[in-house]
């Protein structure tokens, strides 16, 4: 049999029985952070140029968009859906081979239960089935298809949602390499347009056509039967180096969700340990900003090369600023959305602590650590040394941590008590009889989202 | 300035007035011949299933699709226009990439022009510039991109629909840079699905997808600037070599159109000149099937290696077989659609010349040549050595050929009348006040488009 069939027969038989508990926790971690994104970035420009550009091509407005008001087909709020969670890059990340998992996947299921009642548990077997999907075509390709210049997140990803749509509409085997095949067609996103809105619009068009390539697999719509191991498919042609045993090894015993990660902060990985570490000093030790004399930090050499900004001009330049890291979290104790906004890069005691803030590479600092020192007026000498930065594999998020990056993302959009009762719901999602109750309860209460809380342009 | 740029630039600035005569004429020719393959392949089951499929995803119904009643908006028009012109794989080709240019561009343009007026001054600009741009940005990334496994006409073609629609809406040359953008990041399509559905799908989709860009850029939807040349752009991604000076050298002076090449046989190149051969044999001696004794053909050896079948079971294979192409020539003089269905391989006349046909391979007769013999019950041998084939460069169709293909195919579709009015209009396309009226009159007389024509499964 082949690996495309393969995959695909797995996950026409696959029962969310035979799916570990920890697995199923893991997707709705995977799935509440998902949607706290998509709704912090329901609000940005992006968004609001793509839902003014394709309503007039909407067919029957049966969907919603996350934290919009607008109704579109399905299909386009697929895409919608992708956009808005990605914008921010927020979200969760596979350190193993760099894919976004969620969007892709979670943009075209949200749809679809809004549109389609479906209830909590297919929505969570078929979110966690085309997680799978996507990340074990990822492995088969990592690294030189990222390295060659694609976007991984939106080339597996439109494998991903048409695997999880597929499973909802129940294709066959046959079908699902016919939807596999029309996936592979569209597998396209080049990490040329990174920094740009077309960014964002990549997984969001994934997650858009896997959906139509499972719809068209349901109505025998052929296509090539060996998407991914032909001698011109998917492996073959977007990758220098590949092995396609890893579509296949440990297949419904070894599951992808298990090596996800949710980002505490919303800015560049590698500035993470530094406001991991100085968020805890500002938890342990109250410092006021005035009371800072100095701080040196020692990162590993790559943090410089990639994050050496110190003075500030755009609300962008603050993501990759090791100085503005440390300020913020000696400051503000966190790294939210907020902290990467013009009003952050002006105030005040953020400025004063980035401008007395220093940094030295040192060959011995991983990229997950920091070692920081804070002198203070008093001649007291605050240090902390962090092993494992918050967020990743070794220190994963609570699920408390999630909920307060939820609230912390959504409250941008809704009203704090909407943001509540949709957070509480999502954690509950696996219970659900509908699914898409919690798209519709996202939703904006008032006529119109407010618009303040942006953070992008 | 960046080729990117300089590519927008010169679609935006262009005007019809500067583009020679001769290359206004050849684009009528490519356009009748667009229009014919549209028309044929209407009726296909592709098509079909497409239509069936994505009709409740359509926005308003402001749009034809070529040779059918059903309604669409613009995007899925320019994606069904393209499914359908496609799908029998007789549309024209530019042998110096292996694009087949028109479909990804006319059917966006056709979509368009049906639901927004359009002058056809206007609609054969845009499709001379379309065609420009795709064929030079193939230039640049051939063969190396082909090579490697990528259907050259849809990841090129994504780009030409951009600039054609790009330029009826008006875009800026920065909003043109932009809509290449999200050109090349939805820019796919793998030949691994040659031979089913998914292939005629991927121009198609091209179609839409360049809509689309173009639709965003008049937006301001941002994306990379450098969506050709940049070090993770279209061209280095997906090429191991590639030549960006070919997207300007020449730009305005040289154009792709002169390089174009329609075929006069519903089938594989390689038995074209035994078609063309057999069939001049046939005008100019009616001889007899059952008066011909043998057929001894001498062709390039690689015939043989790609069409040495006799036996044929299936319609598709004839398409593939030297032998039938020998008898239906002689037999029928002709090649069209109907001279490679079910019905054409059980035509005993047929049967009769195939089984007395030989093929020999012979290195001294090139791919565009063939030597035949035809011997005679009495005796008498008929010879014809085609030197190049008919429908390649040195020997285009003429206007009344590529009349006499449109007519062949379209009847599967529309009645004699219709198809007759339809392309003497589409033959005056460029004095047309709208030629949105083209799509309108090829939407079928009838309630329902007659099934007996379908040539394909």
């Amino acid at each position: 049999m082949s690996v495309t069939e393969a995959l695909a027969q797995y996950v026409t038989h696959s029962t969310l029985e035979a799916i570990p508990r920890d697995v199923r926790d893991e997707a709705k971690r995977a799935i509440v952070n998902y949607l706290g994104c998509a709704l912090g970035g329901s609000i940005e420009p992006a968004l609001d140029v793509a839902i003014r550009t394709l309503a007039p091509y909407s067919g029957n407005a049966t969907a919603c968009v996350l934290g919009r008001s607008e109704r579109f087909d399905a299909l386009h709020a697929s895409l919608l859906n992708g956009i808005g969670s990605h914008v921010h890059e927020y979200d969760d990340t596979l350190p193993k081979n760099f894919i976004h998992p969620s969007v892709p996947v979670a943009s075209a299921l949200f749809a679809y239960a809004s549109a389609i009642p479906t209830s909590g548990r297919d929505f969570v077997h078929a979110f966690i089935l085309g997680f799978e999907v996507e990340s074990r075509i990822g492995n088969t390709v990592y690294p030189a298809h990222y390295d060659a210049g694609w976007h991984i997140t939106s080339t597996t990803g439109v494998f991903g949602a048409a695997a999880a749509i597929g499973k909802l509409l129940g294709l066959t085997t046959k079908q699902m390499v016919w939807a596999f095949g029309v996936a592979a067609t569209q597998a396209a996103g080049l990490r040329e347009m990174f920094g740009s809105m077309a960014k964002s619009f990549q997984p969001g068009r994934a997650a858009q056509n896997g959906y139509t390539a499972a719809l068209l697999g349901r109505a025998d719509f052929t296509a090539g039967e060996h998407a991914l191991e032909g001698p011109r498919g998917f492996a073959a042609v977007t990758a220098a180096e590949y092995d396609l045993s890893k579509i296949t090894a440990g297949l419904g015993t070894d599951f992808e969700l298990r090596y996800n990660a949710y980002k505490p902060y919303a800015c560049g990985l590698v500035v993470h340990p530094t406001i991991d570490g100085c968020s805890q000093l500002h938890h342990e030790f109250h410092p006021s900003p005035d009371a800072i004399a100095g701080v040196r930090l020692r990162v590993a050499p790559r943090v410089l090369d990639l994050c050496n900004k110190s003075d500030l001009k755009r609300a962008l330049e603050s993501k990759y600023s090791i100085y503005h890291a440390a300020a913020i979290g000696l400051v503000r104790g966190k790294g939210g959305l907020r902290e990467f906004t013009e009003e952050a890069i002006a105030d005040p005691a953020l400025k004063r602590v980035r401008d007395v803030t220093t940094a030295v590479g040192d060959a011995t600092i991983t990229e997950d650590q920091v070692h920081i020192e804070v002198v203070l007026r008093n001649g007291q000498t605050l240090t902390k040394f962090v092993e494992q930065s918050l967020g990743n594999l070794h220190r994963p998020l609570s699920n408390e941590q999630i909920t307060e990056k939820f609230v912390d993302q959504s409250v941008l959009a809704l009203p704090r008590s909407q943001v509540d009762a949709v957070v509480d719901q999502c954690w509950r999602i696996d219970t659900l009889a509908n699914a898409g109750d919690i798209a519709r309860a996202t939703v904006p209460r008032q006529a119109a989202a407010p618009r303040t809380g942006r953070v992008t342009h």
